[in-house]
C-alpha cells in the first residue's frame, strides 16, 4: 500500500484498469429517452448496481488486494465497514485466495451480513459505535497481521473506482457533465482523477444528501469539516470525507449540489420506471439533483455513476410505493 | 409482408439482425453468482427489460415496419394491443416517420397509454372486448390503408425476436439450455429458430404460468387448443398461440414447464435482490421455472430471456412485499 497519502497518479489508474479488468464487470450504460425528456437532459447511467457485489465498491476492493506483495496478502486484508466496501472487499479476498477479517456492528442488516458471509469473510461483531468499530478493527489487525484497507481513504482504492468513469467515457464519447454521489469521496474523488485524465473538458458536479452535506459545507468553507449526525436514507452517504478526499475534490470539482430526501425516492423511483434499474438510495442522489437542481444541465449530455444497488426488497417497496 | 404464414427462414432472421441492428439495443447478459448458488445452476439472463420501449416486443415490430415497402410504409401501421407490441410498434414507426393506429381498451393501464402517447401513435380506444377490438381495428384500417402487424403471428415479427437469442448465444458461448415465457409464442418461436440455425445442442424449454397454459396443453394434446380464461397476473401471457407458433414450438421444443403465480412473484423478488433488475411477471417466469421445476437443469448453463420491465412502480411494490 501507498506510505502517504497522495492521490493516486496516472499510471495507477492505468494500472488499475489492468488489474481488475477481468475481475470485476463491465458495466452497461442504460438510458432511456422518456426519462431524458423528463428531466430536459440526455443522462447516461452507468449501471454499477450491475456490478459484482452490486456497487462500485467492488472496484477499488479489488484494486487494493490485488496491489498487495504476496508475503503480505496471505496475511489477509481487513476492514470495518456494515456496507457495500465489506462485500467489496470480502469477495476480492476471497478472488485472491486470502482471509477477509470484517468488523461489524451487531445490529448490521440481514442482506449486508449474508453478502459478506457468502463470500466468506470471518465477521467480528462490535458494538455499533465508531470507538468500538476501531477498537476491534485494531485487535483483529494485532492478531491476525491483516492488512487495513480503508473503503476511500487509500489512493489504490480511490484508482480503482476511476475505472467506472474511464469506462464511462469510452461507452460515450461525448459528456458535457458527470455526477457522483459523495460519502467518504472515494467515488467521485476517483471520478475526478479520471476525468483530469481522459476527458478534462467534462465538468464535475458533486452529489449529496441535504441531510449528509459535509462534502458541501467543506468545499464551501474551504477547510474540512466533520460530517455532523447525519439525517439521510443514502446509507452509503453518511461518512465523512478525508483529507485526501477532501484536497483532490476541492481541486477539481466545479461544485456540490445537494438534494432533498424526496427527490431521491421520486428518483430511485424514476430509476425502476423507466430505466428498469433497481437502485439504492444513495446511488439516486445524482439522478435527484437533475430532478431537483440547476447547474446548467438543460440539454446536455450527463453521466451519471448509479453507484450501487443493494437494498432490501421490502425497503425498496416502501420507496416505490410513496 | 408474407402472404402465407411459414415460418421465417434463416436469411429472414439474418437480415432482421442487420436491419435492426442500429434501431434496438443490444442488451446486457446479467448474472448472480448469489442467484446461480440459490437455484442450483448458472443463470445467464438476456436483460430485454432493458431494450428500447422496455420489452423485446421492439425486436419485432421494428423489424416489421423496415420491411414495409415504402409505398405501403407511407400509409402506416395498425395493431390493436393493450401491451408492449403497442408501444414497441408506435416507436418502431415513429423511427421510420410514418403514422402508427393503435386500437386499445378503454380501460387499459394508464403507463400503457402513455408509453403509446409518448412515440405520437394514434390511438383508438374501443370496448373492452375481442371482438370490439377486431372491429374498431378492422375499421381503422378499412379508413387509413394501414398495414396490420400482428403482435406474434406473423413471421417478421418472429424473425426480429430471434435476433434476442442470437445475441445471447454470442454472448455466452456455452449455453446448455435456453428458457423464454410464452404467451403469442413469438419470442419462445424465434428462440426455436435462432436455436435451431445458431446452436442446434441447446436445449429449448418454453415455460408458461399455470393459470394460461395454453401452449403446453396444446403440445401434450398435439393440436392447438385455445386459451381459456386466462388467471395469471402475467398480463403479457393471457394471450394464445396462433397456428404458426404451435407449428414451430412443436417441432422445436424438448418441453414446456408450468408455474405457479407463487413462483412468479418470489422470481421476481429475486431479480430485483440479485439481479438488480425490475422485471414484469411475464419475464419472472422462466426464472420461477428454475425454482420450481425439474428439467435437468442443475448445474447447468441456462439462458433465459427476461422479456420486459414495463410494470408500474405501485404493482411492483406490492409483488417485492408479499
Amino acid at each position: 500500500m501507498a506510505d502517504t497519502k497522495n492521490p493516486p497518479g496516472a499510471e495507477d489508474i492505468i494500472q488499475a484498469r489492468t488489474r481488475i479488468g477481468n475481475l470485476v464487470k463491465h458495466t452497461p450504460v442504460v438510458n432511456s429517452e422518456r426519462l431524458d425528456r423528463l428531466l430536459g437532459c440526455r443522462v447516461f447511467s452507468k449501471a454499477e448496481c450491475l456490478q459484482e457485489t452490486g456497487s462500485f465498491k467492488a472496484r477499488g476492493a479489488t484494486n487494493a488486494v490485488f496491489s498487495l506483495a504476496a508475503e503480505k496478502a496471505c496475511q489477509g486484508v481487513a476492514t470495518h465497514s456494515s456496507g457495500n466496501h465489506a462485500a467489496a472487499l470480502a469477495r476480492a479476498a476471497a478472488l485472491r485466495g486470502v482471509p477477509a477479517y470484517i468488523v461489524m456492528p451487531a445490529n448490521a442488516p440481514r442482506i449486508k451480513v449474508q453478502a459478506v458471509e457468502y463470500y466468506g469473510a470471518k465477521i467480528t461483531f462490535c458494538e455499533p459505535t465508531l470507538s468500538a468499530r476501531q477498537k476491534t478493527l485494531q485487535k483483529v489487525i494485532t492478531d491476525t497481521g491483516a492488512c487495513f484497507i480503508h473503503p476511500y481513504d487509500e489512493p489504490l482504492v480511490i484508482a480503482g473506482q476511476a475505472t467506472a468513469a474511464l469506462e464511462l467515457f469510452e461507452q460515450v464519447p461525448k459528456l458535457d457533465l458527470l455526477l457522483a454521489p459523495i460519502g467518504g469521496g472515494g467515488l467521485m474523488s476517483g471520478c475526478a482523477l479520471a476525468t483530469a485524465l481522459a476527458r478534462p473538458s467534462v465538468r464535475l458536479v458533486g452529489t449529496e444528501p441535504r441531510g449528509a452535506d459535509d462534502a458541501f459545507r467543506s468545499l464551501q468553507e474551504g477547510r474540512l469539516l466533520p460530517q455532523e449526525n447525519p439525517q439521510t436514507i443514502a446509507d452509503g452517504l453518511r461518512t465523512q470525507l478525508s483529507e485526501l478526499t477532501f484536497s483532490i475534490l476541492s481541486r477539481h470539482l466545479e461544485r456540490i449540489v445537494t438534494v432533498s430526501e424526496e427527490a431521491m425516492v421520486k428518483a430511485l423511483r424514476l430509476a425502476a420506471e423507466h430505466l428498469k434499474l433497481v437502485i439504492e438510495p444513495s446511488a439516486a442522489v445524482p439522478l435527484a439533483a437533475l430532478l431537483e437542481c440547476d447547474f446548467g444541465q438543460r440539454g446536455k449530455n450527463v453521466g451519471v455513476i448509479l453507484s450501487g444497488g443493494n437494498v432490501e426488497p421490502d425497503a425498496l417497496a416502501g420507496y416505490l410505493k410513496d
